[in-house]
């Protein structure tokens, strides 16, 4: 878990939230145990449980719930990783060797079918209807958005198309983070929009900060090469920008018709233009603007410790180097 | 959709059942469409939609919310199917080509994936608390006994670990198709138990009578060899009962100590020595037995036409010959 100080308020709760996680393979098949531990252990920043745990206590809700909660978004999220991985064949995630990496591919798709299950439990037991809807519209969107992802591949080229990817991959699940703890906490209901809305913000920034890092980020540090995305077909915000600013670029232009075939030499190349190019912080700046809406929409919420966490961990976001 | 008695009332609704079900892929990737009309008319019989929709009309149960519940409890086995067919390379199901025959395993994964959270928003659709934990339960189960028979393969060979694995792959979402319209009925929960017993005895005897079939229907009808699950490795009920009353079969006995390595020449003779033995006739009896067990839950509920046509599906799933 990181030592970022938006953490240390609900650094206790996220190691409850983690033993929770563990336990959901507790008298089930041993291997599934592992695989869950396995996954745990590999890390990942906990954002998702922060923002559920803060946003929850900011606005009165019950402890227990809230770590519940916490734990079932983790898990919706590690599940949809598990699924991921298999599909891209993606050996390491994070510098760790995943879990199709090592298991046989059938292991490993009734593995994310379990943790999808055990954390359709855990949101269950918050009681909550509401809750247990959005989650499983949450469910719903993210993998719509793969599906989408996976059956357009090399043609993903206009804006509209990009918004509503990150949407679906990312900051569906970030404002679900937040308007979930909202939903089950003792405040009037047209008090949830708002907090709704900094999770969906945040969550945007996140997405396009993570696509900036594809093109900036020390590829040691990143566990990938430079550019990864574009190498593997998938156009994101900076090379969006690039071929908007640049329309006399080439080789931008045949990525715009949707043919990767440049070869190695060209594609290192443009990636290497668009690194170096204004499109990046361009990117940034929309990042930005993303992150002082979400901002706005928290300054409704009263002054408190918490309010102040998320606001750190609204300016984390779009600061982080990694 | 069968031209069974018993689903003579429910006819009508289990059409609006499958266009509800349909209905699930509107407004998300055409691809999604494609496929789910494909599972949804490559039939099946519907017996978990009649049975959902006859306890809940003779419970008094409200006909949009058990639409909803027979749809979701549908799509949870439909996308259960999804995965199974993939993990198991199956090209064929009921005659008709699998989702994996034609589409690369992550279209699959994925498809799987989107079914199981569009059916766990028509859960959810329902309101009921209760009905959500017992649904996402179910999922649990059911892929925990997929997780165990896939790490298992080759070494089931004792009645507990069968009477476990028939629960998890079948008896279990029975049992949910009984309980969940039952949870949602105007009848006082004491009174939900014995429904939720009658599901779970005729999905035994159900899983009982298909483990059978393996052995005793006719391959085309079936669309699968004779003895199948032997030649896969999984000891059913009738091979079971072989071995037990047949110490003296050395073939049956290198199966006993996991040893499936008895060719090609052996293995069919011993399917055929199974096929033609009483352990059928045992089997089917321990399947009758479950029934029997069943129909004497059911009768604690006052008589209605929707009860006889339980009594009926009950009697028809020992006496099916495919």
């Amino acid at each position: 878990m990181s030592k970022i100080a938006f953490f240390t308020p609900v650094q206790e709760s996220i190691l409850e939230v983690e033993q929770l996680m563990r336990a959901q393979a507790d008298n089930f098949h041993p291997d599934l145990k592992a695989a869950l531990d396995h996954l745990i252990s590999s890390g990942g920043k906990r954002v998702r449980p922060a923002l559920t745990l803060l946003t929850g206590r900011m606005l009165g809700a019950n402890h227990h719930d809230l770590v519940t909660l916490a734990a079932a978004i983790e898990l919706l999220h590690t599940a949809t990783l598990v699924h991921d991985d298999l599909i891209d064949s993606s050996l390491l995630r994070r510098g760790i060797p995943t879990l199709n990496s090592r298991w046989s591919p059938g292991s490993t798709v009734l593995t994310g079918d379990f943790i999808f299950a055990r954390a359709a439990e855990l949101a269950a037991d918050t009681n909550s209807i509401p809750v247990m809807k959005l989650f499983a519209h949450t469910l719903t969107t993210i993998v719509n958005g793969e599906i989408t992802q996976h059956f357009n591949t090399r043609c993903l080229v206009d804006r509209k198309q990009y918004y509503e990817r990150i949407y679906a991959k990312t900051a569906s699940l970030f404002e679900t983070s937040t308007a979930c703890p909202a939903l089950i906490s003792p405040i009037p209901q047209s008090c949830v929009e708002g907090i709704r809305r900094f999770g969906y913000e945040i969550g945007m920034a996140f997405q396009i900060v993570d696509d900036i890092l594809d093109f900036t980020a020390d590829p040691a540090a990143l566990g990938k090469p430079v550019g990864s995305d574009l190498r593997q077909g998938l156009i994101t915000l900076p090379a969006l920008i690039y071929m908007e600013t640049h329309p006399e670029d080439e080789d931008a232009a045949m990525l715009k018709d949707g043919r990767f075939d440049l070869g190695e030499t060209r594609l290192t190349h443009l990636v290497e233009q668009i690194r170096q190019s204004s499109a990046v912080e361009s990117a940034h700046a929309e990042a930005r603007d993303y992150v002082e809406r979400g901002l706005s929409s928290l300054r409704g919420y009263p002054a408190s410790q918490e309010r102040s966490c998320l606001e750190e961990l609204a300016q984390y976001i779009v600061e982080r180097r990694v």
